[in-house]
């Protein structure tokens, strides 16, 4: 199911290839997110076109809203979106921690409000796997807790408790047909947590293994502590999934640590921002320097908003609210994450992946809130 | 520059090809409407598939935003906005008098308040026809002043007197290199303004007429009537061009009373209501009937998004939002129009027009606001 092409030689980076209900996946992978059935401003061609193996569903969302009858009536999610290729359910747990208002945790599960109606609802291990079964995805995530970065020790003890026994009832619902099922390793920046719920669950067999807890609000030296200190304990001969996370260049930076799979809303948010991704870090289409640049968004960049808009024109578009300035912004920012993860299995396969991350990082200028995380923890 | 390649037996339809700097174009035509150098939620390549001839794009909006310095250094509108088919700019003179808010009606053109940022701006025949010339559109029009259909009738005159003699301002202004430059001509309803107009314009030699006065809040059987006092005097052998209409049903009507271009927002503004445009009138998308209709926006329908995606699907994307529904229904209401004149051009060199022109208006139901209009007009 997944077979490790080639581990490098001076880094933790693998090449791999995870194969699916839905076809194979050579990872390192980014996959786009497509929260309530759509990867957001763009279409299913657009996604094919940039290269886009493998999409996220959204288990809190889509339970919501279509709900689980139309889904059904569809015959899952692939076929209600029209989308022939992988797609990846989260559990839910994440939403439901992060977005319902009122909560109360029980021994099999949350119960809590909507977000949208604030109508009752329950969801736990039983709960979200049925509902990642009726959803039909290639791989379903185990129902955990995540706590906010800055949770009290004990809190995030009581999280890898749950998680763990959660992660065992999760595992023994039905699946779908060729369903993989990936387990989530919590524990904050704890080093004793997260050894103590990835050994947990890895006799469970899970067919992959995802790194929860980032992505949650904290800085970046705690983010790679938290992957460095559960990468350890997690089987080589299976996919390492970081949950939620981040720019091109931490994405480079994780698989230097051994992670294989990526997820992040970043490039379509900030799209809609009108922020652009580059290899060069982050700019902002509407500042002056913009107004009478005839170049593309990235020069030398492929991408289909590339190929034929200027930034004078995009930037003109974004400023009088033209939803095409939005479009073109995402199709280009999630181009960029999945070229870089092409490039980046290329020079694994070339042996020259160190030369790229070092070159690739070199180049890549971070925001100033990740510059002054970094100060921060160099004066520690 | 334009041929007539034939006339309907039975209607005044006609068959049409207009040649212009950029290629040429099949009347009756239909022409997406991109006001500010975007057709609303839809991409060139899409614009292209749909089979769209010709675009529209606005004079007051682009010479506000954003601006004709930043056209000028792009090398024109259709480098600017990457589009190689025909441009059909509009004068600004149906934005001055329907936007702006501050206006002085002067002898060379109207003084004016920017609708963006109430700066001060002037536009007559010499600016208009000069912005025009920097945005190299294939076929100009002359500015004009439009008043409101329920305009007093010394106003209605008054606007007439202006529109003619500025018409022959227009006439003597430099254009770009081929730009084909369209009369057009007022007077409401009264059938001795209407008549003094098309009159006073036609010994200009436009390269084609327009009727204008119409898509001004007036009842249907108004505006057919001011189509209706125009027409004959408008010369055989130049294009007919009937400003800011209508629905599929009324520009097969107008078709039969010998109009060969056409343009609307309407199908990409009610896209964005969530109005569904069909050949048997509209529908709204988030009606709970179309909640688990796994069938296309209209059957039988070849459209990118009717080929792709369920009513269930959109319904549920417009519901939460998503980017992507308002572009679906943008293009399928879009290619209906297309595909409408497509069918129309077919029917006329078939000589089957009458039958089709029957047959389509049975089927189509108007809105309750079109039928209480036609129902007033009966009584009268």
């Amino acid at each position: 199911m997944f077979e490790l092409l080639k581990s490098d030689s001076l880094t933790k980076a693998r090449l791999g290839r995870l194969t699916t209900a839905h076809g194979a996946i050579e990872t390192p992978v980014f996959m786009p997110v497509g929260t309530q059935a759509s990867v957001k401003a763009i279409d299913p061609r657009e996604l094919l076109e940039m290269g886009t193996q493998i999409i996220l569903g959204n288990t809190y969302h889509l339970n919501i809203r279509p709900g689980m009858e139309i889904i059904r009536a569809a015959g899952g999610l692939h076929r209600f979106m029209n989308w022939d290729k992988p797609i990846l359910t989260d559990s839910g747990g994440f939403q439901v921690f992060s977005l319902a208002k009122i909560r109360k945790i029980k021994t099999h599960g949350v119960e809590f409000r909507s977000h949208i109606d604030g109508s009752p609802l329950f969801l736990g291990p039983k709960e979200a796997m049925e509902i990642q079964r009726t959803l039909g995805s290639d791989i379903a995530m185990v129902f955990d807790e995540c706590p906010p970065h800055d949770a009290p020790a004990r809190e995030q003890k009581l999280a890898v408790e749950r998680t763990i026994r959660w992660a065992g009832e999760c595992r023994e619902q039905p699946r779908a047909a060729g369903q993989l099922v990936f387990g989530i390793v919590q524990g904050g920046s704890n080093p004793v947590l997260r050894e103590e719920c990835a050994k947990a669950l890895v006799p469970m067999e899970f067919d992959g293994y995802a790194i929860g807890g980032v992505s949650v609000g904290e800085p970046e030296p705690e983010m790679f502590r938290a992957v460095e200190l559960t990468e350890p304990f997690l089987p080589a001969h299976k996919p390492r999934y970081a949950m939620g996370l981040g720019t091109p260049a931490q994405l480079v930076e994780l698989i230097a640590r051994g992670v294989d799979m990526f997820d992040c809303v970043l490039p379509t948010r900030v799209a809609r921002n009108g922020t652009v991704f580059t290899r060069k870090g982050t700019y902002i289409l509407k500042n002056a320097e913009n107004k009478m640049n005839f170049g593309p968004l990235e020069d030398g960049c492929e991408c289909f908003a590339c190929r034929r808009f200027t930034r004078a024109y995009l930037r003109h578009l974004y400023n009088v609210q033209e939803i095409l300035a939005i479009r073109m912004l995402s199709v280009h920012n999630s181009y960029l994450f999945l070229k870089v993860m092409a490039d980046v299995r290329a020079a694994i396969a070339n042996d020259t992946f160190s030369d790229f991350y070092r070159d690739f990082i070199a180049g890549y200028r971070p925001t100033q809130r990740v510059l002054l995380a970094r100060a921060a923890a160099k004066e520690r």
